[in-house]
């Protein structure tokens, strides 16, 4: 059983994180840059208390929910504090700068990467909300030595939140979001760039439009450095729908049917498709 | 008021207008080409009895809710058939074609287009709901000698539905489509495309790829023959966004975040503004 987890950004992902820990009786301890958010989180009992350096020497697990550049800052700071930690663990999108950061800091044994699959286009405190994590995936990503117990107690935060972990290489894990999740945000970014350039507003989408556009809202900030940290597994993403556009394009250009329907039904048939096992998809079995 | 409705083709927008028309106690004929269809929604209650030659001459309106080629089919068998239609109407995306040909056939006068902003990538009786309209913008497109008496009525068909009807001419609305539905469209399926071309399966995505992935579902038949009848304004809107998405890959090639930061905000402030009024926007007024 876990106890005492600090939790460090209290936004979407943070603040749901800790509604769900305290109401299945865990000891939280919060912090975020704004402290009204921590102020209403307390007032909430959302939180047990404002985490300090003096309570995290009393606590088992930490995880930092904040935009993966500050994860890196906060990762540096921690390592110089005195601690007794069973886990370090973060949230974010990109796995691999953390996991070297991590060892890089010494602190190797005791951080495993984590990401919920379970963000959206919203975020901040008031986005929050209890169940986000029911059912989701969430990767984890071990550094070259984290420990066993690391890696069960990072397992055993997730199943106390309903989610479902899975273990992933830090490499791996990146070569796939950036096709399932990094790439969508930047199509998603293009369509409403795009429809921005032609002057039509968002209001004018039916309900297709708007599931395209959805991401478009998201946190720009926080997309332009997991774009530029993920670069390298990003481009041939974007090389290759660039490439299913253009195939589109110049079907469309002569009018040809056939090959716009052969096109239209890959995408059909990857849609409606059932898993594939097998596809680095290995669950956490410690 | 509005009293005896043909619905031609039950699927996700016929099926739902005719639950919705039955509801508010007007009297509802259907047909679709699947007889099992019928009888369902007559077991249902949700249709009066099945649509014959006979019963239409008793109608006021009739509605086409099929892909666009089937209405064209329907629309020339109409016009060869005894009736004292105050409206015949659809629900297609495009517009030009089927006014066109209205004209063409000599019932302009009682031809309106319809096209609810309502549909998605789920499709067939099964999916047909209550409340499917409600509050959905339904554009409303005349033909250059439909009587005010069709566009009336029109208009009274769509408000029983507690859908926002506006009227567009059918230039402007397919211009318009092009951008805020057809291109989302292709934009999902060229995703959905890429991601099979890499090998990575559906039920990968987190909730925001599976966002931008949801009408790469769509009936593929049905939306190659929307592409290429629009194909004149779709065209640009693709050639916008293949821009758009090689601006975001040149800025990434050179790991220059101010640049990704700054495309990325163009799409979110898009995304996040409010209407902008005038935009081909006029609420019909009849």
């Amino acid at each position: 059983m876990i106890d005492g987890v600090g939790v460090v950004g209290l936004g979407l992902i943070g603040g749901s994180l800790a509604r769900d820990l305290t109401a299945a009786g865990v000891s939280v301890f919060g912090w975020d840059h704004d402290p009204e958010v921590i102020q209403r989180a307390r007032d909430e009992g959302v939180i047990r208390d404002r985490l300090s350096e003096e309570i995290l020497q009393q606590l088992e697990v930490i995880v930092f929910a904040v935009p993966v550049r500050a994860s890196l800052e906060y990762l540096a700071k921690l390592a110089r504090l005195p601690h007794r930690l069973r886990l370090i663990t973060d949230t974010g999108s990109t796995k691999r700068e953390i996991c070297a950061e991590a060892h890089r800091l010494g602190i190797g044994s005791c951080f495993v990467g984590g990401h919920p699959l379970a963000g959206d286009h919203r975020s901040g405190w008031a986005a929050s909300r209890t169940g986000l994590f029911h059912n989701a995936r969430v990767y984890l990503c071990a550094t070259p030595e984290s420990s066993v117990d690391a890696i069960c107690c990072a397992r055993d935060l997730w199943l106390l939140l309903k989610a479902n972990p899975e273990v992933r290489t830090a490499d791996v894990h990146d070569a796939m979001l950036a096709w399932t999740s990094h790439l969508a945000q930047l199509v998603s970014s293009a369509y409403g760039h795009a429809l921005a350039s032609a002057g039509y507003a968002r209001d004018l989408l039916g309900p297709g439009g708007l599931s395209v556009a959805r991401l478009a809202e998201s946190n720009s900030t926080l997309w332009a450095d997991i774009a530029v940290e993920n670069a390298d597994y990003l481009l041939p993403a974007l090389t290759q729908i660039e490439r299913s556009l253009l195939a589109l394009r110049t079907a469309l250009e002569k009018r040809d049917r056939e090959q716009i329907l052969e096109q239209l039904s890959v995408a059909r048939n990857w849609a409606a498709s059932e898993s594939v096992p097998g596809r680095a998809s290995v669950t956490v079995q410690v």
